[in-house]
């Protein structure tokens, strides 16, 4: 037996490869999404499963599996430092999740979810579940059959468990059930108070039209505001545009798009912020990490809670409006005689409404935990996936208090179900959490955060983030992360109350 | 032995992919000159030494030659169509080049070529060919290793016809050197005539600036007119701006790039044309040949020859400029007075110069065939590296009448040789030759093309290029397909006469 440190150089060589291969489909898939001719798709379509071929052929090469076991086998393991155990650990991980699932099963799941993403989205236009509903029984059979034979080797007890673990390693649905639960019981006194007290609104304040191009310069502004470099000789990143806002890259290359609408400025304001905030996460991680399994962001939900804190945390308070408010006037002569305050209101108003992605900040995460209950029903078999649009349809009435009147603006909205992203949504909700977390740390490590952010310097903000969450890459997983950076287990108290004293302090009640 | 056409699917299953790698590389290769973050070149060059690797280990799989040898060797080979005998052929003679060359020799190339490249690029600025002399010396001797190994495989007696073999494929210095001979003094009398009638030229006409939004209008009117959809729903290009105007992608995904200057709109207009005559090659050939060899272009000369037909003989033509005038004066009024006459005196002005991308229709075969000779004597022996810029400076002197003052502007103005494109040259005049002779074709045909130009239709002509060149594809060799066009050998007479009357037609001599 060799030096375990040259079979783990050999097995890190072999990620850097498959690195590379991820970086460049998502690439890729950003030129498909921003760039590329209509008339295109098929070919590139076949440029994509190529790719995707190329790339679970390097995931699942028995040498990967050879190198593993010398190096886990070798009497010298215990020499490698905590870093390289975690990365051979995540190789190991990954390669026996991919070779866990025959071949058969992959390529079903592939043309399953080309199929279900069509029947989607004609269903959704005719407003009609039915149409969708027997394609979306075919993707949760194959997806609970994946899950079913990765629950050995991901060590946990049902099939649902071994889907969340794909987003956020090592939480389990009793986990996020006991945590959501008390997330809803703190955001119901919430919504309702914020809600009647936001209700005699600001929106004038919104009620005017800004180009396009003014809203370009205003995402310059942003993007230069938060420390997310477009513009410089060594800029490594760029904005671009598409329907719905996505981040995508690796290290030196995390692009971020946005949309704009002549007639509200805030869906494109409020995008760069979160998308931006998802860059700052990819971008800021150790350099000399790149081409690791550690480089790697730590789970979905943290990603989540860095978006959100940058575009709620700090995009929704009065001290970041305070400080942009100025170049914003100085943009669109239209806001001349605009106040901060009403604006601050306009952005923090609060109502229960039926689309998760227009969502406040306050309702999201219910949107959230509906969605994760129908789940976690379905997988349980509590639920069919035919009694899918009433259940979701009446949790909208009990939770939100709001009567959805089709599919399309119930059951349909949201495209994850189609593509097979079962366990994917609670990561959004974790992210809201995770965030209050770590303001609270935040808070404790940088009194004066809010002053900073209202004299207009986000620097320390993001140094602090870069520090306390970016730096650590896929290190830990998310629950133990957030215990070594904040010192606690997971808790909602810590968002509720946030968003408790900032509604309060705003709509002074 | 098995069914012929059974290997020759499973070979052009194998084809396809390799065409998927090339296609994905080309969009990357887009993405660098067009989109890239300028703080990622290096992480890009890493997947782009990925994709490489990627690609040539596909093309050197030993699989791929078992399958071409039972292909060639099964009893029922004879029972394959034309098109299949020349894709087994192309993929044959690919792969015995591939595999021809060791390992050690194509990764010497590619780091050498990034050496050379970064030399050329100091000494280019520093305006001194000793600084650049080292590192071409490395590549030319690693091109000449690699020449020497490939002469059997490739059936030719010397190097340089080797290399030339992979722009023109079975054409030899010694067809070229006739060719250009006569081609050379063809030329002279034409550039003595034409400079000296066109030097009292019409300068003048060009003497404004024209904003880029509007020269990127022109460049949509300019790409609707030659039928390079880039704007419909089934658009299958796009233009984006680079410092060197290109060309690149596949079938379906062909985008061209152009550069704007807001003082002379000539040089974006000329772009988007010889850039479009380009992609309408790629675009036109047939769909059905998609993923194979023979859906490939036939050879560098015959791109160079549809792109400088839209470039020169549709767009310097006294008929385009009669139809388009009223589209440019609609965009720019800054050219309400002037008139088309001058207009296209202006856009044929010729008069030596001593940069090649800058040069006249008439005047740039010459510094092609300056290249080509000097070329041909390193190969032979009879001239050395060091004596390069001397020789260069010697020849602009004597065929263009010009005198090179500093290297810059003498032999280190090109990229190719720092990039080991030995024997690319004399294809961009081959292109010259090939256009003059498919324009006497296409008069025969369509004698009428000229009134459709002018009566801004230029649908036939396209038409007739699809049917006599794209449609061929890779199906045979560059003077095979001459001869199957136009009947005619290689001749230069036609383009000479073409420029010859069209000179004396428009400077009245």
């Amino acid at each position: 037996m060799g030096k375990v440190i040259d079979d783990y150089s050999t097995l890190m060589k072999r990620f850097k490869d498959l690195s590379l291969i991820l970086s460049t489909e998502a690439i890729i898939q950003w030129d498909t999404e921003t760039k590329l001719p209509p008339g295109a798709f098929e070919l590139r379509a076949q440029q994509q499963a190529l790719l995707s071929r190329l790339e679970h052929k390097m995931s699942t090469n028995r040498g990967i599996g050879r190198l593993l076991e010398r190096v886990e086998k070798n009497s010298e393991y215990d020499s490698l430092n905590e870093m390289q155990k975690r990365n051979a650990h995540l190789i190991r991980k990954n390669y026996d999740e991919a070779t866990k699932l025959p071949e058969r099963l992959v390529s079903s799941l592939a043309e399953q979810q080309v199929t279900s993403y069509n029947a989607w989205k004609k269903a959704k236009a005719a407003k009609n579940f039915g149409a969708f509903k027997p394609e979306l029984l075919k993707m949760f059979e194959l997806k609970r059959e994946a899950a079913e034979r990765l629950m050995s080797v991901k060590g946990v007890s049902n099939e649902y468990d071994a889907l969340i673990d794909f987003y956020e390693p090592k939480i389990t649905q009793f986990t996020i059930s006991r945590t959501f639960d008390e997330l809803k019981a703190g955001l119901i006194p919430i919504i309702g108070k914020a809600a009647s007290a936001s209700k005699e609104g600001c929106q004038s304040t919104l009620d005017f039209r800004m180009p396009v191009a003014t809203q370009k310069e205003l995402s310059k502004s942003l993007a230069k505001y938060i420390g997310y470099d477009i513009e410089s000789e060594k800029a490594r990143g760029r904005v671009d545009e598409t329907e719905h806002p996505f981040t995508t890259g690796y290290f030196s290359d995390v692009r971020i798009t946005t949309h704009y609408f002549e007639d509200n400025f805030l869906p494109s304001l409020f995008s760069i912020l979160h998308e931006g905030g998802h860059a700052l996460y990819e971008q800021n991680m150790r350099e000399d990490w790149i081409y690791q399994p550690i480089g790697t962001a730590c789970s979905y939900g943290f990603h989540e809670s860095q978006s959100r804190f940058v575009e709620n945390m700090v995009g929704r308070s009065a001290e970041f409006w305070s400080a942009f408010f100025p170049t914003l006037k100085s943009l669109d002569y239209a806001l001349a005689d605009a106040k901060v305050e009403s604006m601050v209101r306009a952005v923090n108003r609060v109502q229960p409404s039926k689309i998760r992605i227009e969502a406040d900040e306050a309702t999201y995460s219910m949107h959230i935990i509906i969605r994760f209950e129908l789940e976690r029903d379905l997988f349980s078999g509590k639920l069919s996936v035919e009694e899918l649009p009433q259940a979701w349809n009446q949790k909208y009435s009990d939770y939100l208090g709001v009567e959805v009147k089709d599919d399309a603006e119930g059951v349909l909205q949201d495209v994850h179900w189609a593509q097979g992203y079962f366990g994917y949504f609670p990561s959004y909700a974790l992210g809201n959490i995770y965030g209050g977390q770590l303001l609270e740390k935040l808070e404790k490590d940088l009194p004066q955060w809010k002053s900073t952010i209202s004299s207009g310097n986000f620097t320390p903000i993001r140094q602090w983030l870069t520090t306390n969450v970016h730096a650590y890459g896929n290190l830990y997983n998310p629950l133990e992360l957030l215990r070594r950076v904040t010192g606690e287990e997971i808790r909602p108290s810590f968002f509720l109350n946030y968003l408790d004293s900032k509604y309060r302090e705003i709509f002074c009640y």
